[in-house]
């Protein structure tokens, strides 16, 4: 690797001038300023900016801790955080904790070894109240909010309670929800919650299945919901806690000659590509993924420069009217 | 941010203890190193992982660069690099160029400054023999080889046989193959070529459409397959760049009540989960990506290592039969 003096060497000038042009500091020629910069062309140079970082015991870098990048939702997230925190000049290193603790804690310690600037938490094992970073801050995106954590959520409540009274309005009588994960505490149980609120509101019959955490792993729900399928019968509206789930949902239909919307109308939740390509298309809660990364930069960016942030923010969702719930 | 100091003066050893718990050298009773542990733990001190890289002028990092994390493809890949980078001690760095050559050539001054292990490119635009990337390694991955450069693809060739072959042999007299990005010279343009040679050894009318780079950028055909299906009548099979095309392909057909697998057979590319998800199910060319990943992985963890290795492979494929081209 080229150095600064091998720099100077072939531009014909002093390493003080290349360290000028570089850092954008005194006055420097125009004439100059090319002769150096042709030179780090010429010979790869780059300026080492892990020196820099260490001069500064911080990196310019955001650490990204995800239970699954390949899940249609996170890796729409995973795009929106790479995407605002390159303008903002920082560099994503990111994470897949598989929803392990073990994993969790693993590279939250590689983060703090490599000074991150700050930690976007999107996965849920690790109780975060016990995890140290010191002056590293972590937001935790739709994860519990905790004091002395930044914290981004939409509105799951909101969500679940407009998936809910849509499908009642459309007809249904006997309601199926596919929550979360057995015996995990997350923001998006609220959707349940807001689920059983509007059912008992308007007096309607509710059933609800939870999944365990290597069904979730498995991104696979099709056994889980052909047993429950199979088991309760004639449900007439399904809420989804995910357009994945959803989208294996019309799936399995499909297998038992169940018709979507005919026969069971549905929606999802997220509001990801794949809600657009099933057929029918799914009606799904729109969560505001390029807000919420966005707003996670922005905090970290905010911590960074010491500027003063509201700690803890719920985004608004809307819901997306498509032919799943169509009545026909 | 605690300091090995402020370690050793909780723990009650001396600073070289610490030093010699953290990597593991010389002696140290079972109580020192549970002592020292602990103290670590308490004042969440973590070994400074950017002074490691300065002295050794190398990271434990690895750069990936992809023109879209969210296109199902890649979001796949990515979460496979991760998973094979974190069994051998890398993390990733994810850059996402959007297919712009200047995003490109700043991700790849990026990973220079940042001295990391190695560069993944899988974006297509920079011409990566006018980049100089001293003796980073650099993987090709599903881009041309060149001389010098470590490159992996999948036998695209192979691929596109497999798939006409498969359409002809399903009975369709009169094909359409949805090519790639216009005035591109990509590894996946052989799928064209295989589509043209097996159409010409058979005798079979076929049509070919490229798209360009701005469709490709939003990942949204719908409105260049409808214009193609109007335009170009009787077509009873498609060949399909990608699944996210042939799922796209789909919803046009239904639109356009053109029934998929009666009316036109549809084979896609890649085999990502969106294949699955669709009704009618997709056939489509399964690409090896956890080998190609592992791959990846194994060759820069290689060069980091001075150990020699295959420069270029090309990975086998293979046909995943579903309900898009049965005979129905």
């Amino acid at each position: 690797m080229a150095t600064i003096v091998d720099v100077a060497k072939l531009a014909g000038v002093t390493p003080t001038t290349v360290s000028r042009v570089i850092n954008n500091r005194g006055y420097i020629s125009e004439k100059t300023r090319n002769k150096v910069n042709e030179a780090m062309d010429q010979l790869g140079y780059q300026p080492n900016e892990i020196a820099r970082s260490l001069t500064k015991q911080k990196s310019n870098t955001i650490g990204v801790i995800v239970p699954h990048i390949s899940h249609p939702y996170f890796a729409k997230l995973i795009s929106n955080l790479e995407n605002e925190a390159s303008k903002n000049g920082y560099k994503i290193i990111l994470c897949n904790s598989k929803e392990k603790a073990e994993k969790e804690k693993q590279y939250l310690d590689m983060c703090k070894s490599n000074r991150v600037a700050g930690i976007i938490l999107c996965s849920g094992n690790v109780e975060s109240n016990k995890i140290n970073t010191g002056n590293i801050p972590v937001v935790l995106l739709e994860k519990n909010f905790e004091d002395g954590k930044l914290g981004i959520q939409c509105d799951n409540y909101q969500g679940g309670k407009l998936a809910t009274e849509h499908l009642i309005k459309s007809g249904c009588k006997r309601l199926l929800h596919f929550s979360g994960v057995i015996d995990e505490d997350m923001p998006a149980d609220n959707r349940e919650k807001a689920f059983i609120d509007i059912c008992n509101e308007n007096n309607v019959e509710y059933f609800i299945r939870k999944y365990d955490i290597d069904t979730y792993n498995e991104m696979n729900y099709y056994g889980y919901i052909k047993e429950t399928l199979k088991e309760i019968e004639n449900i007439d509206g399904i809420f989804a806690s995910s357009d994945l789930i959803a989208a294996q949902v019309i799936q399995v239909c499909n297998e038992l000659n169940i018709r979507i919307p005919q026969d069971i109308k549905l929606v999802g939740f997220d509001d990801v590509e794949i809600a657009k390509l099933t057929t029918p298309t799914i009606t799904t809660v729109h969560q505001p993924i390029k807000e919420m990364a966005k707003l996670a930069i922005e905090l970290i960016d905010s911590k960074y420069k010491n500027i003063e942030v509201n700690d803890q923010t719920i985004l608004p969702i809307e819901l997306i009217v498509r032919n799943s719930t169509l009545n026909k």
